[in-house]
C-alpha cells in the first residue's frame, strides 16, 4: 500500500508488527486514532511506554508485577504450602478468574517444546526446586495445558519433584462440563470412565 | 478481568479503546509487547505521538498531510483540472492504489448521514466551491460510494456544481468484473442493461 503520508505509513507499519494486525486493519486503526482528542493518544503511547520500561516480574513466583514480590505472593491469606505451576500470565488469570485457588503461583514461562527449541534450561524449573527446597511446602499442582508439550513438562516436573515427598497433584481431566458425551474425544472419555468418580462429589457445587 | 498488574491493566484499556480490539485481544497484544525489545515498543509508541503530535490536512484538498500542501496538490505532473471527490483518506488510497487516476482530490470528510447526525455543513463542499471559482477546472468527478448516504451527498454538490458549467461525472456503475450475474443484486442489472456499453470499451484494458 501506498500511503502518501510517512506519518500514517510508520504508525501503520508500528501497529501492524503486532500479532494479528495486518496493514489494513492498522490503517483503520490509524484513521480511527487521528480522530481522537490528542490526550487520548498520548494516553495510548504512553502506556505502553511505561509497560515496557516498568515491567518486571516477582522474583519469587515470575508472576508479571511492578514490584519485587507480586501482590500474590505479598498477601498473607493466601496458603504459600501449595503452589500451582503454570505456563504464563494468561493462565495466572484464567485461574485467578475462577475465585476457587488460594494458593500461590510458579510461573514457567513456557513448556517443553523442542519444535519451537524451548528446552528446560529455558523455564523457571530450577528456581522452582530452590524455591521447595528452601520452602515447607505441601502440594505442587502441575496445571500446564492437557497438550503433548504440556503433559511432557508436566512429567519432566515430576520427576524432579519425586524426591522432596511432596503432594503432586494435577488437574482433573475429564469431560468438560456442558459438553455432550457425544462429541467428546475418545481418549477423554476413556479416562474420564476409568477415573470416574463419586456422583456425590459433583454435587458439591 | 482482574489483572493483579497496573501496568498490564492500563495497557490493556488503552488498546482495547480501539475499534475492534477487546480486552482479551488487548491483553494478547501485551503480553506479546512485553517479549519484545524496549526499542520495539518505543517505536510503536512514538509513532503513536508523532502521529497525533504533526498529523495535518491539505489547506487545498483537505488530504492527510505533514505539509501545509499534500504531494499530491504539489506533484507537477498531476491534472489539476480534474478534481475527485471522495469521502475520506481511505478512498484516496483506494483510488491512488488503481494507478488509473492523474488528477487531484478534494476530501469531503464524510458523506451526509441525518443518521449520524452529519450535515452538508461538516464537510468541506464550501472549500470545493471556493476550489471551482477561484481556478480553472475543467472536470468534478463525484466518487462517493453507491449507497443511499452517498448518492445524496454526490446529488446535492451536483446541484451546487451546476452554476459552473463543467463536466461532472460519477463513477460507472455496474457488474463488478469478476462477478456472476446470477448473484448481482436486480437494481445493478437492471441499469446495467440500461447503461450499457459498447463491447469495443471493454477491451480496452
Amino acid at each position: 500500500m501506498n500511503f502518501s503520508s510517512k506519518l500514517i505509513e510508520n504508525a501503520v507499519n508500528a501497529l501492524s508488527s503486532m500479532p494479528g494486525i495486518g496493514k489494513r486493519t492498522a490503517l483503520r486503526l490509524v484513521l480511527n486514532l487521528i480522530n481522537k482528542e490528542k490526550e487520548e493518544v498520548y494516553a495510548i503511547s504512553n502506556s505502553l511506554k511505561e509497560l515496557i520500561d516498568n515491567i518486571n516480574y516477582c522474583q519469587v513466583c515470575y508472576n508479571i508485577s511492578e514490584e519485587q514480590i507480586c501482590k500474590i505472593c505479598k498477601n498473607e491469606n493466601r496458603d504459600k504450602n501449595i503452589i500451582c505451576v503454570i505456563r504464563d500470565f494468561r493462565d495466572l488469570i484464567a485461574i485467578e478468574n475462577t475465585n476457587e485457588y488460594n494458593g500461590v503461583y510458579h510461573v514457567l514461562g513456557g513448556i517443553i517444546s523442542p519444535m519451537e527449541g524451548i528446552t528446560p534450561s529455558d523455564l523457571n524449573i530450577n528456581s522452582l526446586i530452590e524455591r521447595l527446597k528452601s520452602n515447607q511446602i505441601e502440594e505442587v499442582i502441575l496445571a500446564l495445558s492437557t497438550t503433548m508439550e504440556g503433559e511432557t513438562t508436566n512429567f519432566f516436573i515430576y520427576k524432579k519433584l519425586i524426591p522432596f515427598n511432596l503432594k503432586i497433584t494435577t488437574m482433573s481431566r475429564g469431560v468438560s462440563i456442558g459438553d455432550e458425551l457425544e462429541y467428546t474425544d475418545e481418549i477423554t472419555l476413556g479416562r474420564s470412565l476409568i477415573n470416574r468418580q463419586l456422583f456425590e462429589t459433583t454435587l458439591q457445587k
